[in-house]
């Protein structure tokens, strides 16, 4: 049995100040009904945890009828971090999940072949994120001022979500974070501390997140084309 | 005095066979239409000279017509690479010029005011670079197929175009280029082999490269809210 965990207890800071952007419209629904539209429609995904802020539920709630996403899913309090959202997604797991799917509820583009494929390759290999090379000329600066020197782009990976896992090594890995006091940005940073390998999903087609408000027409124009 | 050299010389063999993507219609007009008009607008700009593939002259004099371009502009013929067509494009340079900012004609979203932010830095310092911080999560893999370590993107940079220099530095690095035999991938890279820092000039909106035909919905998207 495989889940997906939606980490959707973010308040996305950076859109301004009143504005929730999991549930900014584009394309003619929230942010985070596409997202979860995805995995709703997936066949290779059993059940959805969505992971949400505390008093928000009942607004999930609307959602899932709103736009009749009827796979099994449940509704789950995030954490202060992110990894403190996604451990308490993975205790309400039950215990017949073998791989989970974690994902950005802002990731609204993310295709149902690129789950498989990240599922398919945790199967084999215990851990797998969706990723893109990096196609940008790419400088490091100590100051962000001045150019310290070029970086080798050949080598470097633009990492998104999904990151899928098997269950017990995401739980090992996040409990070890949480035993050293870390903080990580995301969930194969875990898998580095117990040295479990991340294998790399490339995706075929772009797979932003919404960050900036100025994000949202190039998202709005992917959504149109995938649901054309 | 100041200049551009726009950088069409090009023939975009990610976009397929028979495109040349210079001259895909997006927003109304040819890709290459919009990066011109953005030069042919700004104030701080005297001339345009661009770099064009041999025999496709008239076809670049024809969108000078069509679009109404009327700063004063000329063609020079490109080279085998990227830096020999630069190098063409400097040496029509009038001995007047004071700075030169270098341009892709790809890149038909750069905005007048980070054109003009180039050109202020590169006269302070000698050279500089439009460039966004990193904000995907980076990671480093030796073989394309596994993770080896995250990467610290809080000193990683994307840089883009203009790349905007004094006149005699960027004719010393790029000379210094041809003496060792080396092939850069942009001219900020030139800089670094004379010693040259290149200031980091942070742009505020998005300023894509079109590469792959799936670039082009987005590059319509933020072409049209330019213009309304």
């Amino acid at each position: 049995m495989n889940s997906a965990i939606i980490v959707a207890a973010g308040r996305g800071t950076r859109m301004g100040a009143n504005a929730d952007k999991l549930f900014l419209e584009v394309a003619g629904r929230p942010v985070v009904a596409h997202t979860w539209q995805r995995f709703n429609d997936v066949q290779c995904i059993d059940e959805i945890v969505l992971v949400v802020r505390d008093g928000m539920q009942s607004a999930f709630a609307e959602l899932a009828v709103q736009f009749n996403l009827q796979k099994a899913h449940r509704f789950v309090t995030g954490g202060a971090e992110r990894q403190d959202s996604v451990w308490n997604g993975l205790e309400s797991l039950s215990s017949c999940v073998e791989l989970v799917a974690i994902q950005d509820a802002a990731r609204p583009c993310t295709s149902e072949s690129l789950i498989s494929a990240t599922l398919e390759a945790a199967c084999e290999t215990g851990a797998a994120v969706a990723a893109q090379p990096v196609t940008d000329t790419i400088k490091e600066s100590a100051d962000g001022r001045t150019i310290l020197r070029n970086v080798e782009r050949s080598r470097l990976w633009s990492v998104q979500t999904p990151q899928t896992f098997r269950v017990d090594v995401i739980r090992r890995a996040l409990a070890e974070v949480r035993r050293r006091g870390l903080s990580v940005t995301d969930d194969t940073a875990a898998c580095e501390l117990i040295g479990q390998p991340v294998r790399l999903v490339a995706g075929v087609g772009p797979n932003p997140k919404v960050t900036l408000p100025g994000d949202l027409p190039y998202i709005e124009t992917l959504l149109r084309q995938y649901r054309a």
